[in-house]
């Protein structure tokens, strides 16, 4: 089926059913930040496969809108069919997809959608941006879908537990302390359709969605059951009875709506509108009362316990065998004997470094591996096909990360491979000073994300340079890599950085066609000093990677700046080197050599 | 009549009325920080003189809510009246008004106010807080008015022009660019209530006010009109013709009211939430449409433009004398002669000082003079009656400005006046550290108040202190010491500094019972360096008065903060040096002298 076939062939359901512009999303039912195959329908129809985007058609038109990452991607993939790429974003002469739409579809045209892939915080975007058009909403069913002939099926990966020894409590215990909050919030019912929730709640994890340990599922709790809704076929027997010791039930993936449908009148469901979707939102009976906000157990899951800390620390340190041993290869292979490596090469090293610990699942996201100016691409990655070669000069970039029972980590260094540009230094000397600033310093308790954030860039600043990103995210326990409600980001926000939360710390330089510089890091948030002026709380590191020195000017560190990388540094060799080879322990420990003034 | 009696009548009329609570507030018709002796309601009822807090009158109870900093003197001066202190704030067992009404109030019960001293937010609030109650909300007449017999009539001050030599730009040119945004928001009218908003706009000053140079009005703005509302004794004939030729015409004060019930169905009237009032609110017919958001002049107002900027900065050069003179005379009075001197009698002789200046008004704000422990009282002023004596040891804190044809000024400098601590000599470094963080840096355009905030707070957090205030506020041009909509504050804000925007820097050490340390500097935004990374701005300080560097702990400051500090004080010295007598400025010679590592 080419393009235009499949736009044909949406086009006529679109006139069966009646509606005159369609919205095809990249959703899953669960906002999912990853996709599964089975709900890329945006990449399916049109071709455009970047990971955001989505298409409105019309009977005439057929518009895709992707954001400046993916300008030009959108033109080539769509070249030759009747699909249209529409720039995404403020510049001048673009154009929302809802203005678009306020513009260009006549009064009383009908506006399908399937709500199962629209959170109704969405829904409200998108009602209020139409509002004053005469439109009509039209909840259809998946038009795409009913199309899509060959679609690869939702995921059926076995789930499995991940108990107390990991996760720190048991899923009973968090069951109680969601329920104490349920209460104190005036509801009876809260239902969860974000996977990672489910996952963290319920200590079950799964492989349906790469890089995201989770099982497509959705959980209902109230005062006295526990359900979770998902295919039979991802859980066996021991499993059904581990769940069930823990006070929690199961039912078949779509029996949700049905029991949403009957819930008695003075139910009253908490819901998250970010998470949640239409298609459940709509299955309530009108008579129940909801209340809406951030699903309780995201901030519960977002503080970190004791266990679950410890064993993070466990999951750095692992880690950092894989990298330094991947680093002294990288060194030896091209710095010393100048050999041809590329950078999907060198990725495919570093995730056999990583597959080498027991406890490894798999890579946490894609491994971005980047030499000199494809560095300057924040969320670039190489492939088999396209991959620049590491030569034994400038910079390569490898932000990597593992899922282990232990957690999930997520780390960048940047590397010099041979002589740099003294532009390159400096840029490299302020991102560490931009990371210095925070994980040396306290701050009060009650500090937002977009203040430290704002923090950490003001060393960058001073040199003219800031980083189009946050400055970090919050990371899940052997779950999603990134997870909120914390972030280190430009944008306002009011979350406060509670002790127990963990985020990343990464600063850098991106030059367009010249180099990339990132040094991101893992702290979780713990308390410190309390005194008449309040609460004080501290960033403190959870990996002891070590991080190359050479690019320092050290004129441009403080005295104080310089006696922690050396700590920072020390600390590193001496955690690693009993588990390093003669050869790798001897050069770490030359990498680690304390910086001083000359 | 006593307190009891004045209670006793408030109650007879809300009996006449048929109210069974009302609310009693400190507010004008114009929501202004600072109240006319007219206005002072809350005041003359209770008894209880500070500057915030509200009085609820029941059949049974009459109970007066004040802030944390009013606690003990609520109290002292509701002694002996059934009036009874409520502290307001977040406290174990504190009650906030909206509570106790809920919790008091029998249903059914109706609830009086005047509407003219309540802004719509201010409402909707209110609204909020008892949704779900019985209560009838009742828009009754100024009662606390209706008792007052011998209450100080509305200040009837002479209205002043303040001609574009000053203020950069006529009245008739601010209509026109006010016009035009009014055009783009869809609205044809705006009303003014706020009285900052319309002296701008108009380039007309008052003394209505004791330090804010504002004049009692509203005002009406149209595509094709622009009305004055304001008592005629105001405004004299000559003024009448120089406003008239700016294309504004007159009318009374109370007329607005008509005005807007007259208004055309058609008509779309713009205004501000937060400062306007309920009655001009009630007062629109229904079928008029409402846009409501920040007055349009609030942001205008808030950036400065080049003339403005240029007397501002003239005005601190006057400042800069009276403050340097002022700096002298301390050190002799105290420091070499040892006499004593109280901190009233010290306040006295500054604003002596500053009138010496042709242009001086009056102070912008009650000056702070306080010495020791008193300065650990942000708010802290002297009386003549209570006053402590300014010893030859510790630190002096002076928190100052004053109106000037010129423009507006606020500086705060903390002297040492003998021997101090080596907590009292850290502190002062670290709060010049702060300062000196956002003096000395660049940040990139859209970074809102509460981002420099955190970046000015960091260093003092990094030795363990907060101050539980604003980093900074916006001042208007010979107008009110504080303006917005710029602040730089800890509550998240969404406000970016925009190029011409002034605010102030102000950071601080205040040790309860023991010292407080605050250096206020002014700065207007500026555009800088523009690049890849976007556009650059910075903080230009305005004033040059020299701050005391005796206290400095050099060892704490980087090369660049010690060079920055003697620039700044060799630049205040040859600003000053001509206006000296020679044995002043021999003083500043050496006071000013560079800082220098040992």
């Amino acid at each position: 089926m080419t393009a235009n076939e499949r736009l044909q062939a949406l086009r006529q359901v679109m006139r069966e059913k009646k509606i005159d512009a369609y919205l095809v999303q990249s959703s899953d039912y669960h906002q999912s930040e990853y996709l599964a195959p089975h709900f890329a329908e945006r990449a399916w129809l049109t071709g455009f496969t970047g990971s955001a985007g989505l298409a409105i058609v019309t009977a005439d038109e057929a518009l895709v809108w992707a954001d400046g990452r993916y300008t030009i991607q959108a033109k080539q993939q769509l070249e030759g069919s009747d699909f249209k790429a529409m720039p995404w974003g403020s510049g001048p002469g673009m154009i929302s997809p809802q203005e678009w739409l306020r513009d260009n579809l006549p009064d009383h045209s009908s506006f399908g959608y399937y709500g199962a892939y629209m959170s109704p915080a969405m829904f409200a975007n998108w009602e209020q941006a139409l509002k004053g058009k005469e439109i009509k909403f039209v909840e259809s069913e998946d038009l795409v879908g009913a199309i899509w002939a060959e679609r690869p099926a939702i995921p059926e990966s076995q789930g499995f537990i991940l108990g107390p020894e990991y996760s720190g409590k048991a899923a009973h215990e968090k069951l109680a302390e969601l329920r104490s909050e349920l209460k104190a919030k005036g509801a009876s019912h809260t239902v969860l359709a974000s996977l990672d929730d489910i996952a963290w709640l319920f200590n079950l994890r799964g492989r349906d969605i790469e890089s995201n340990p989770v099982l497509f599922a959705y959980a209902m709790i109230t005062p006295e059951t526990a359900t979770l809704y998902t295919s039979e076929r991802k859980l066996s027997e021991e499993l059904k009875a581990k769940l069930a010791k823990e006070g929690i039930d199961f039912k078949a993936y779509e029996a949700i709506f049905d029991e949403l449908k009957g819930l008695p009148a003075d139910a009253v469901v908490f819901y998250d509108p970010e998470r949640f979707n239409r298609k459940l939102y709509l299955a309530l009976p009108e008579a129940v009362k909801t209340i809406s906000g951030t699903n309780i157990t995201t901030e519960f899951k977002a503080i970190k316990n004791s266990v679950e800390e410890a064993k993070q620390r466990e999951a750095y340190r692992i880690d950092a065998l894989a990298l330094t041993r991947f680093m002294y290869w990288l060194h030896q292979e091209i710095e010393v004997a100048k050999k041809e490596i590329n950078e999907w090469e060198a990725s495919e090293r570093l995730l056999a470094f990583r597959e080498q610990a027991e406890s490894f699942i798999e890579p946490s996201f894609t491994t971005i591996s980047a030499y000199g100016p494809n560095a300057a691409m924040m969320h670039y990655g190489p492939s088999p096909e396209k991959s620049a070669v590491i030569k034994p000069e400038g910079l390569y970039l490898f932000d990597s990360g593992g899922q282990y029972y232990e957690g999930t980590t997520d780390i960048t260094r940047t590397q010099q491979m041979g002589p740099l540009t003294e532009e390159m230094k400096l840029a490299y000397t302020y991102t560490l000073k931009s990371s210095l600033t925070l994980l040396m310093g306290r701050f009060l308790a009650g500090a937002t994300g977009s203040k430290l954030d704002a923090i950490a860039r003001y060393p960058l600043w001073q040199i003219g340079s800031d980083y189009k990103c946050g400055t970090g995210h919050g990371v899940g326990f052997c779950l999603n890599v990134h997870e909120g409600p914390q972030r280190l980001g430009f944008a306002p926000n009011s979350v406060a950085l509670k002790p127990g939360m963990v985020v990343t710390v990464e600063p850098g330089v991106y030059k367009e066609g010249k180099f990339g510089i990132r040094i991101e890091n893992v702290v979780i948030v713990k308390e410190e000093l309390n005194n008449d002026s309040g609460q004080f709380l501290k960033l403190d590191a959870l990996n002891y990677i070590p991080m190359d020195t050479r690019p320092v000017l050290v004129e441009h560190l403080t005295d104080a700046e310089i006696e922690w990388v050396n700590a920072y540094q020390q600390r590193s060799y001496e955690e690693l080197k009993e588990q390093l080879s003669p050869a790798e322990a001897e050069w770490l420990k030359d990498f680690c050599a304390p910086l001083s003034r000359v």
